[in-house]
Parts: structure tokens; C-alpha cells; sequence
């Protein structure tokens, strides 16, 4: 029986003796289901480690068991049998990565397969920096909290004969590969292979390390391995051939695919055990110093304190009032998922591997990883310029730092290795919007000679694959790539646009002229006779037969990447007007925009689209329709459940919207330093502002309702002044004391 | 083509114009055919280290090839296909293990599949630290010679792209899974899982650690990694499912089952490369360190010069005058073969792995491994004890070590792992033997215990698990043990005499009595009906029908092991009298005796039977039956050829059955310190002894002969002392400074 609780329930006792603070409103099991991909494990503030329980493996688990279909969580709500808790993981991503470093307390006799020591488990609870359950099989309660590299777990084991498993075999990740080695009765130290993000390029596959380092001294330990099973004449002789292999007192290094350490105890009494497990992408070395640094002398409640803390002084750069407590629990629980990826990548001294080579760096601030850009330069990032700016500098700094290392800006990247997943050239928009936005203390100039180098080099050209026939004809074309012409020229589009703002502002007119054409060069894929985008093949003609809507459900198809040409054709932000102006005016385009989401081809659940219900905002009159969507899109798709996301949340990205979006307010267009209106869900929004690069300490957003029943904004007022159009520029939000949104 | 030449051969030259050395006399291709098992790679005395041309992968190496059948040497004379050198090797085993750390050098583009990157090879020379060969497909002439703990490679490249690859996936072990890592341009480190020694005990696979320096700085290197195939739906995702990857200029540790490491060149000209591969059993900081303190500061021919006169300096504590060049030839390189194993497991600094935990220990004296005592206890380490006494009083610590370590003296102990392999529990035979030689600097207390705890211990008994019907009934029964009944008994038997013979020189009196009389119960296994050992039920009755012919080639029975009851029945050396006396006199026995020889059933590939030929001294006049039998024996059997041994060496026994016989004498009785004397194939044999633990400092052994046609032993003369029978006392030979040996 399954008994799952979110801490919150029990707070709201609290929340009436006391003031509720950000990190209480934090859910951690929003988006565990419907293909959310988040987990409710433990993790510090942009954390290199989790602790997620890990309950994908085995067939207790169909349908949604790992190696059965394409899975990319390690934890999924309505799955009931636990293998462990795995200590390096990703959240909210749609490809199966890490999910490694398995953990597992068992009693009795040593059993070192995860199907059979695997278990259902209950009385689960998560809240920021803890989860907790308790694991059936063995009645043992798990607890555990997190700091920035290192997992800490406490299993209180009943009385007689205790193990804790380390099983490096098992994980989400498809790559295989470990060595681990018991240093002491208290110390286990190793590592293991990951990598094939979304199945791509296994030939990078790279090393994580770790030190695992437990309270007290096992009264006996060892390795084991389960090695390849032998045919044909040598299985004939092998005696045990593919059994698993238990290396009792073992103190050496064991490798292999199929391997694990093990601790074991004899308790007279019940008994606390705590482990901690340090990680590094650098070296066992790092791993243990990290360990030691972060944990060195502090108690599991010490630790989890602190971490606490520092959540709850990031969440708290925003506060809400007024609004329902699930309002305010989907609020920072989107926040919290902001603020998990992109996490940090360097090692408690500065070490980090370079990229591809893996050689050891040191990086001054820090040096964050999982990019998952073609997701977050849609708004995250803009999230972070604006409430954590300071953060937001030091990503720009790191993008650098990986074209420093690699020749080319990131895209995907993933703890010092380039995925290539998804298309396009996002990282210069985010560092046009980054600049834009006033965050300039890093080096522009070179940014800006890196976003060039991916414009402009016509061959081997890792980021913009198609841009020969981009530059020739303006487009690339059905015979240019078998999937996502049209797409990947808007995607193009939008970089050019980026590097023309930046261009502007650092004063080279000659490259803003250039850019700004090259970033409309959409246009001639535009088809009058439907009011959409469609694919040209490579001598000019439109590609026939066409069916816009084929591609809604992630068909492939030769225009578009994930989606039609309904779900991209708006996807232009940085040149509405003339799209208004080609789909013959402000009333075509209203109707067209409006038929998306009439015709149910609208998807909450992936990018391309996800600005849409912030379009009909650039025609005077229509701004209502804006606010109504986002309303009911909120409504909709964003829950305080497990199914409480759309979708992937996309390193972030759905939260970032659902963030924004409750705020009122929404960073429409990459690279333009501007935010869309509609109306907040709360009352009253602050948010706290850097002094380092803003002004102001804060701006206020108030939701002004005369009554219950007005949803609809009459008037917005900037520190009294009244705004004629439904958008604010970024450095005027940023100067801004209050921000009135009156409803009628 | 192949071109096969012996060193030797050109040598003739230099030995008419100068005396020839020991070492010019040793042919390392003898025994590389006819399942001798050794091989030609180049080794230091008792080396942790050969370098071995490794030819049994492939199948252009059918019927000879590594997985198709039990293979147990890297290397067979007759086989072509070159795969590289393995650095770790074992020589004259009976079982696949270890041949692994293969390097190869190639030109052009990076190859890593074994199967691709081999080739033919030709112009192959071995001698003594020497091995060369020239890689046909690439032109490549390697030259390689060894330290105790490194392997030096020089590589004659041609000008243009080069490579030397580092496989550690290939090997000749049944274990698989390591971890290398390119430290820099010069060097790389790893470690390689090895074991499962007679497909045993996959469960104490243990690693092997290296470090591999070069003599220039590469170009380029990296890393590659063969994964496991996935199958079912993650196959259908995984791009490049199972394909090699490389993964270039990668510094981080790569761990799997199928991995390798190479660095690359671009030379201009013709250019030599000098890699070093040091070798622990302990840590790749050992194996580094070991590396440096043999090799630092030292070119190739400085190494060779060195290993050759370490090698001399062994070989000429024999010095033999007569003889034809064969003679010396089989004689020097059959004496190399027995300074091979046991070889050395600790590294330069003392430190060594534990036993069965492998924690670092440290020891005084050299630790030696490669323990294959069923077949050594019969005359290997008897050659020691005259005439490397230093040395074996090492391997008695040795042995003292692995029972501090593990409870029991050793069996069959490979690199501090005990394989259990064979019956029996002869270390206590070996210790006995040597103790009574005079070589007595080890604690002979302790060693006592450890010999009565495997004589007395019922329970959980490694070394004697048929120890309780052997004491109730004094035999084992075809009850005990599904196979070697017979034999097993036989085999405590001896160990029960050790441990008499010991207890009388200890002054033990009580315990002399008891194990003597348990020493002879192999005598109720004697069938007076067929004057033949013979198995008995648990009941007591005899094994019913029997066939004392079964088991001859090495058919699996129930009476005796790798043998029958003709091959077994004499293998009572210390109760010959006795025996004569249960076949009805010394005619019987004679005749009994001759039947073995003359149907045939004498096997000399095997350790049971080897020292019937000396047997016939037992009855006075008929010692000539003796002279004739081994003469006939060595020239049919040991020969300077490749097949010239005649089967498995088993780490040296049958090459110190060739050393002891071709001096004319033969230790016939394990643990009575005596030798039985027949004819030296020299005309004079002068053994140096060791001063520390021997008064005189050589005793010289002629062999007189009046003329040509005389092949009989006249009669034996003891520093001019007549000897009545054809045996010799130990002490007394050791005292002695000439033995003289009359022909008729």
C-alpha cells in the first residue's frame, strides 16, 4: 500500500500559527507525473546531486519501466517498487540520462539484485531539501537532504543484520561502465560511466565520482559483480557463468559493467545509519573534498537546516500575496523548478572537466551545466535576469567558457559535453537578452565573435547545420534536412534578431542592418493562400502536397521539428507586425491565431508555441484574449498534483512559464529586452532586485480588482503613469517602484 | 611467411670464438608447441613481468584460437595471427589466465578491433630478456625485453601515422572489465580485472594495475570503448548500438568490459618508440613506482644487458661440460623454465595484496606466487632447495605468509588468490622437504601448525575436504569424492610422511609415530588379486567392475585424478619397500613396474607417474632398468624444438624432471631429502651452493665413461667412497665436492 503525503498537509497547522514561508509552499511531487519528469528527491539550490528515490526499473513498474520504452525520469508517482535512490539525476528532461549512484538499505541476507531487493515503499513525504519514506520490504524509514555536491541519507534500520547497497550497475542512463573500491569500514569511493543523452553520441560518454562515506564503521563489507554471461564453448566450462559474484572483505578496485559495494551491519537495536555520498565530475579526489567541505562536522538536521535556508532565501526574491495555497504552492514550486537546472557543474575548489577532453579547469564563479537551450531561451533565462541576475551572469560566463573549450557555444549541453539535442543556435539569444538587460560584466566581445562564428561558418558548422542554403536563399529546404526546414529557419531567424539587438547596442550598425534582414527571412516561407509557414523544396517551389496540422502530435515532418505549422508559424515574436502585415492585418491575424486554439492546436506541453496566448497583445483591442488564454492555460495544465505540469517541464521552462505567467507578466520575445502583460494571479507581487545591476531593490506588481467578477485589465499604471500598450520594457520594469494592472 | 629463427642459431658463430655463456644455450621457443604452454616473450628471473607475442585470438589462429576451446598459453609456435604482446603471462599452465595488457603498434588510421588491427608476423627471435619480430602488415620490426616488474617495448616505426594501441579488453583470462586513463602525451594508467584460473572462483577476480610511460610525447591520444549491444526497444533508439567508440584526446578514466587506450604519431622519418609497462598487483601508484626505480635513467640494451647477466648469474650456478649443443641447450633452457615460477607478486617497495581481501601488506623477503604445488612439490622445489636454497627459503615464507593471511597454507595460489586448483595438500610436503635440506631460516613452529591444521581439521577443510574418511577408514571412497578416491589418498598420504619426517627431526616422537602409520593407509587400497591400487566403496568392499586401465587419458574416474591405477599405484615412493613387499617381492614389482613402460602406459605429460623411472633402484641389480628408461625418456620427450617438452611444463616440472635427470640424479621421495643417481648426460655437472646454507661451495658430478658403447652404471664413487646402493643422501651430496659416476 502506497501512502504518499506531501509535508505541506501537515503545515497547514503551522501556516496558521505562524507566517508560511516561500519553501513551505514548495511541492516537490508536481510534475513526478504526466511525463513531468521532475522528481521529489532532495536537492540544494542548482545542485550537482539528488537524492531521488528511484522506482523505474522492474516489471512491477510497467508500463512506465525503463527499458521498456523511452523513459527519462528516475522516479515516476504512480510507480510503486523502489530499487534504491539514485544521487546524480535530471529533472524535467524528455531523454533517459544519469539516474546513477543507487543506493539501497536492506536487512537480512546480502541480495545484490534490484529485482529482488527491490520494494514497494509508503509513508513517502518530500518538501525542499527532504524526502522521507519508508521502505516495506524491510520496514526501514529512509530520510534524506542534500547539499550542492553531496547526498546525505539516513536509514533507521531495525534490530539484526542491516546492508546498504551501492549499486553502480543499475541507472537511468543507457551507458554502462564502474569501478568501485571500499576504502575503509566507512568509505566507499568510485565511478561510473554515463551519458547517450537521448540516445546521441555514446562516444562521449564521461565519468562521474564519487565518495560515499557512512556514520559508522561496517561490520563487514565487500564488492560484488555481475559479469557478462559466456556462450558457446567457454560457458561450457565456466563454472557460475553470469552468476553474480559476492567479493566478501574485498579491499581493491572491482570494474565492470554489472558491479556494486555493499556495507554491512549487525544492530543489537534499532539503529540510525547516515550516509553521505560526495560527487564529482572531475576526480574521486574533488568528490571527497566536496564531501568533506560541504558535510564536514554538520548533522543531518544541520544540513538539511541550511539548506532550507538557502532555498528559501532564492524563493524568497519573490514574493506573492493574496492568491489560493495552491496558488502560491504552484507559484514557488515553479520557482524551485527554476531553480534546479542549470545546476553547477565545478567542483567545491573551482575544478571542472573541459569539454569533450575532460581535462581539469578551475572556473573563478560557477560554472553551470545542463543547457537545455532550445527550452530555456524562451523564458527562463529572462527569469533569472530578472530575479537572479547574479546567476543569470555567471551561465552567460559559463556558455563562454564551453566555447572557450570547444570553439562553439553551447546548445545542450550537458556536464561538459555538447548532446546536440534539438536545433537551431539559441545560446547568443540569451546572451543578446542577458546584455540587453544590463547583466554585461562579462566579455561581449567575445560572445559576440562566438555568435558570429556559428551566423557565419559555412562549414562544419555544429550549431547551424543548414546554413548554406539559410544564407544562399534564405531558408533552408526540404532537401537541406529530412525534418524541421521551416523551423529551423525561424529558429535561425530569431539568432540573427539576437545578434542584431546586440549589434545595435554595441554600436556596429553595419551587422544590425544584416542581422535584422537575415532574421526575417522567414517571410518567403510564408504562404499567403493559407496564412501559414510551409516548406520550400531546394528549387524554390512550395513543398505539395502539405498538410499543416501533420506534425501536432511530434510526427516527424519536413517543416517543422516537434510540431505543424500552426504551432510555428507564430513562433516570428521579434517581427509580429509584419506577420500581421503578411497574414493580411490585425483581423486575419486574430482569427488565425484564435483557430489554434480552437482547433485544440495549441500544445502547452512544448515550446514552439508556448508564447503564443501573449501574441494577440500586439493588436490594440484584442489584449483581452491574452488574458483570458493565459487564465485558462493556468487553470488548465498547472495543479498542485503530480500531474501538475503540462508536460516535460523542460529543464524548467514550463515553470518559467507558469512563473511568469502568474506574475502577469511574460517575456515574450527573445533578445527583446520587453515583458507582455496579462493579469497576476495574486494580489500583490514583489520582487527583489539585484543591487549590483539594478536600480531599484524591488518592484511591486498589484492586481487591482474593484470586484470579484472583473478579469479583464482596464488600465495599467507604471509608479502612476498610465501604460498605453499592454507591454513594458525590461529597464523600465526594472526602474519601476509599482505596477497597478486594474481590472474592470 | 613465417620466419622463425632462434638467436642460438647465429650464436654458433661466437661460440667458436669464445667460450659460450649459460644464457647463449637457452631456446624460449621450446615448449611453444605440443601444449607446452610456455612462451617466448622476454621475462626477468622470476618476473611479474613478460612481454609474450600474443597469436591465439582470431580465427586465422584455428584450431588454436583462445574461445574455441581450453586454451591456456598466449602464445602457440605454429599459430600467425598477431594481436599484440601481453604483459602479465602465465608459463606452462594447464589453464587460461592472465595474457593480458596487450599493446600493439600500428600505422595509419586508428583501428581498434583486434580482429582488424592483427597481421601476420615474421623474422621472430627470441633469447634469453629478448624477443623480436617484424609486423608484416605495417613493417613494424619490435624488439622487448623485461625488468622483474616492467616490460620494455621499442617499436621501429616507419615515417607517417602511428599508433600504439592498449587493449584491455583482449586477454587470455575468462574475467573481463577494466579502467584506463591517458595521464598525458607519455603516459597512461589502468587496471585490468583478471582470475577465474581454470574457470574457478570467477568470484576472486582481482585486478592487475599498469603504467605505461613512452619515450616521446604522442601527437594525439584517446580512449576507445566497445559496448555491450543493447537489444529489445533500447536498440531501436541507441544510435550506433554497440559500436566502438573513440573518443579522442580524453583524459578522464574510461571504465567497461571492452576498452583501450592509444596514442598516435605522425613521423617524418623512420623513428623508434620505447614504451615501458610497469606492472602491481598493488595500486597504479605502485606499478608507477616499480616502473621507475627499475627503468628510470636506462636505455633498452642498459635493460637487456642487465636481465641477461641477472639471468646468467642464476643459469650458472650449474655449469655443464660435454654434451652436444642440444644437450645444453635442452638442459640451460629447462633450467630457465624453472626460474619462471614461482615468480614475484610484491612490488619495489615491499608492498603486496592480501589474500582474498588484497589489502596492502608489506614483506621483508621477496613474496612469490604462482603456487602450482601438486605438480612442484615433486621435484621443483627440491631443484631449489640445492641450488637456489636462498630462493626457496623465500617461497617456505611465502607459503607462511599466505597462511598468516588465510588460515591455510597454500594449494594453488595465483597473486594472492588461492584457485583450489588439483587435490592434495602439498605445501606441507614442500616445507617438510626444504627443512630437511638444511634450509631452516623460517619459523618451522609455525609452519608445523599450519601442516597439522590441515592434517587434523574436520570441518570446513580447504586443503583435505575428504579428511574425515580418511582418518575413520584411512581412505577415501568412492563416496568421498566423485573423483581420485584413490589418489586423494595417496596425496595425504605423502603430506602425512612430511609431517612424520618433520616431527622426528623436531624431536616430536608421538606425532612421528602417528603420521607415519597414517602415511602408509593407501596400503588397504592395495589388490593383491591385481597388485594395483583400487578404489573402495563406503561399505569397504572393492569398487566393482573395475577397470585399472580407465583414467589413462585423463578420463574422469572415481579412483584417481588426470590418471589410472597403473599411472598412480607406485606413487607411494616413501613406502617402496613396503609396496614390494604387498606385490609378493622384487620380481613382481619389477615386472608390475616394466608393464607400465612397456603397454604403454607411462604418461610423462603428467606429474603421477614421473618418478617411476627411478624406481627400479629400489631393487638392487635391476638399477640399470632406471639408466635406461630415463636416457630413453629425455631423448624422446625433451628436445630442442618447440614441441621439445612433452606437454604442460606445469610452472617448471617438467622441466626439472629434464634438469635433475640430465644431472644424473633425481629427488625420488618428496620430503626424504636423498636423490636417487642415474646417468648425467654430461661429462661433468658442477652445482655451486649457496655458502649460507651449504658448507661446501660446489660439488661436481662426472661421469666417467671407459668407452664410447658403455651406457650402464658401473659403479658410484663419494669424494673416492664407494657407494653401495644408486641413492644419495642430501647432506651427503652437499658435502661432497666429487661425485663419480663409472659406466661399465
Amino acid at each position: 500500500m502506497k501512502n504518499k503525503l506531501v509535508l505541506l498537509f501537515f503545515m497547514t497547522v503551522s501556516v496558521v500559527l505562524s507566517q508560511s514561508k516561500p519553501i513551505d509552499y514548495v511541492n516537490p511531487f508536481i510534475g513526478t507525473s504526466n511525463f513531468g519528469t521532475t522528481n521529489p528527491g532532495p536537492i540544494a539550490v542548482r545542485g550537482m546531486v539528488s537524492v531521488s528515490p528511484f522506482n523505474v526499473a522492474g516489471t512491477q513498474n510497467l508500463p512506465l519501466e525503463k527499458d521498456s520504452r523511452w523513459l527519462s525520469t528516475p522516479y515516476i508517482y504512480e510507480n510503486t517498487f523502489l530499487t534504491g535512490f539514485s544521487h546524480v539525476n535530471l529533472s524535467g528532461v524528455g531523454c533517459p540520462e544519469l539516474g546513477v549512484i543507487l543506493a539501497m538499505p536492506t536487512i537480512g541476507n546480502l541480495e545484490t539484485d534490484h529485482l529482488k531487493y527491490g520494494s514497494t515503499y509508503s509513508e513517502e513525504k518530500a518538501a525542499v531539501g527532504y524526502y522521507t519514506n519508508k521502505i516495506d520490504k524491510y520496514n526501514i524509514k529512509v530520510e534524506a537532504t542534500a547539499t550542492t555536491r553531496t547526498g546525505i541519507s539516513k536509514y533507521h534500520f531495525p534490530a539484526g543484520k542491516a546492508n546498504i547497497l551501492l549499486n553502480l550497475g543499475l541507472g537511468l542512463t543507457n551507458e554502462e561502465g564502474a569501478m568501485v573500491k571500499v576504502v575503509s569500514p566507512t568509505e566507499i569511493e568510485g565511478v561510473r560511466s554515463v551519458g547517450s543523452f537521448c540516445y546521441y553520441k555514446p562516444e562521449e560518454a564521461y565519468p562521474v565520482y564519487f565518495v560515499a562515506r557512512f556514520s559508522k564503521p561496517a561490520d563487514e563489507f565487500g564488492v560484488w559483480k555481475k559479469p557478462r554471461k559466456y556462450t558457446g564453448t567457454e560457458a561450457e566450462w565456466f563454472l557460475k557463468n553470469g552468476e553474480s559474484r559476492i567479493k566478501r572483505g574485498y579491499t581493491k578496485e572491482i570494474v565492470g559493467d554489472s558491479i556494486g559495494a555493499y556495507m554491512q551491519y549487525n544492530f543489537e537495536k534499532p539503529t540510525e545509519i547516515e550516509m553521505q555520498i560526495g560527487v564529482s565530475y572531475v576526480s574521486i579526489e574533488n568528490a571527497r573534498e566536496n564531501l568533506e567541505k560541504e558535510t564536514s562536522g554538520k548533522t543531518f538536521n544541520q544540513i538539511l537546516a541550511a539548506s532550507k535556508k538557502e532555498w528559501n532565501n532564492n524563493l524568497s526574491r519573490i514574493k506573492v500575496e493574496g492568491g489560493t495555497k495552491d496558488d502560491k504552492t504552484i507559484f514557488y514550486t515553479a520557482l524551485y523548478h527554476t531553480l534546479i537546472h542549470p545546476n553547477t557543474l565545478n567542483d567545491f575548489n573551482g575544478e571542472y572537466p573541459k569539454m569533450k577532453t575532460r581535462e581539469t579547469l578551475h572556473t573563478i564563479g560557477t560554472r553551470y551545466t545542463t543547457f537545455s537551450f532550445w527550452d530555456t531561451y524562451r523564458n527562463l533565462h529572462q527569469l533569472m535576469s530578472l530575479v537572479y541576475p547574479e546567476q543569470q551572469s555567471d551561465m552567460v560566463k559559463s556558455m563562454l567558457q564551453v566555447y572557450d573549450e570547444s570553439g562553439w557555444l553551447p546548445k545542450w549541453e550537458l556536464n561538459a559535453t555538447e548532446t546536440t539535442t534539438m536545433v537551431g543556435d539559441p545560446a547568443g539569444i540569451i546572451i543578446a537578452d542577458t546584455y540587453l538587460k544590463g547583466i554585461q560584466d562579462f566579455d561581449i566581445e567575445k560572445a559576440y565573435r562566438a555568435m558570429l562564428k556559428s551566423a557565419n561558418q559555412l562549414e562544419s558548422n555544429p550549431l547551424r547545420p543548414g546554413i548554406k542554403d539559410y544564407l544562399n536563399k534564405g531558408y533552408l529546404t526540404t532537401k537541406t534536412t529530412h525534418s524541421g526546414s521551416v523551423s529551423t529557419t525561424q529558429e535561425y531567424n530569431v539568432s540573427d534578431f539576437a545578434i542584431a539587438q546586440l549589434a545595435k547596442a554595441l554600436g556596429k550598425k553595419e551587422d544590425y542592418k544584416a542581422f535584422f534582414k537575415r532574421a526575417t527571412s522567414y517571410r518567403s516561407l510564408f504562404d499567403k493562400k493559407i496564412n501559414l509557414l510551409r516548406p520550400k523544396n531546394d528549387d524554390g517551389s512550395w513543398l505539395t502536397p502539405y498538410d499543416p496540422e501533420y506534425g501536432a502530435n511530434f510526427q516527424k515532418n519536413l517543416g517543422f521539428i516537434e510540431g505543424n505549422a500552426w504551432q510555428y508559424t507564430f513562433m516570428v515574436t521579434h517581427d509580429i507586425k509584419k506577420l500581421i502585415n503578411l497574414m493580411g492585418g490585425e483581423k486575419p491575424f486574430v482569427a488565425q491565431l484564435e483557430q489554434v486554439f480552437n482547433n485544440n492546436l495549441f500544445d502547452m506541453a512544448n515550446e514552439p508555441d508556448i508564447a503564443y496566448p501573449y501574441l494577440f497583445n500586439y493588436v490594440k483591442g484584442e489584449e483581452w484574449r491574452t488574458q483570458e488564454k493565459v487564465s485558462q492555460l493556468l487553470n488548465k495544465y498547472f495543479k498542485n498534483t503530480p500531474d501538475g505540469l503540462p508536460g516535460n517541464d523542460d529543464t524548467g521552462t514550463m515553470s518559467a512559464w507558469a512563473v511568469f505567467s502568474m506574475m502577469g507578466i511574460y517575456p515574450v520575445s527573445p533578445a527583446e529586452p520587453m515583458y507582455a502583460i496579462a493579469i497576476p494571479v495574486f494580489d500583490k507581487v514583489t520582487i527583489l532586485l539585484n543591487k549590483k545591476y539594478y536600480t531599484n531593490d524591488k518592484v511591486e506588481i498589484y492586481r487591482v480588482q474593484e470586484n470579484s467578477k472583473s478579469h479583464i485589465i482596464n488600465s495599467i499604471y507604471i509608479d502612476g503613469e498610465k501604460l498605453s500598450k499592454y507591454f513594458i520594457n525590461h529597464r523600465k520594469l526594472s526602474n519601476t517602484s509599482v505596477v497597478k494592472i486594474k481590472l474592470q
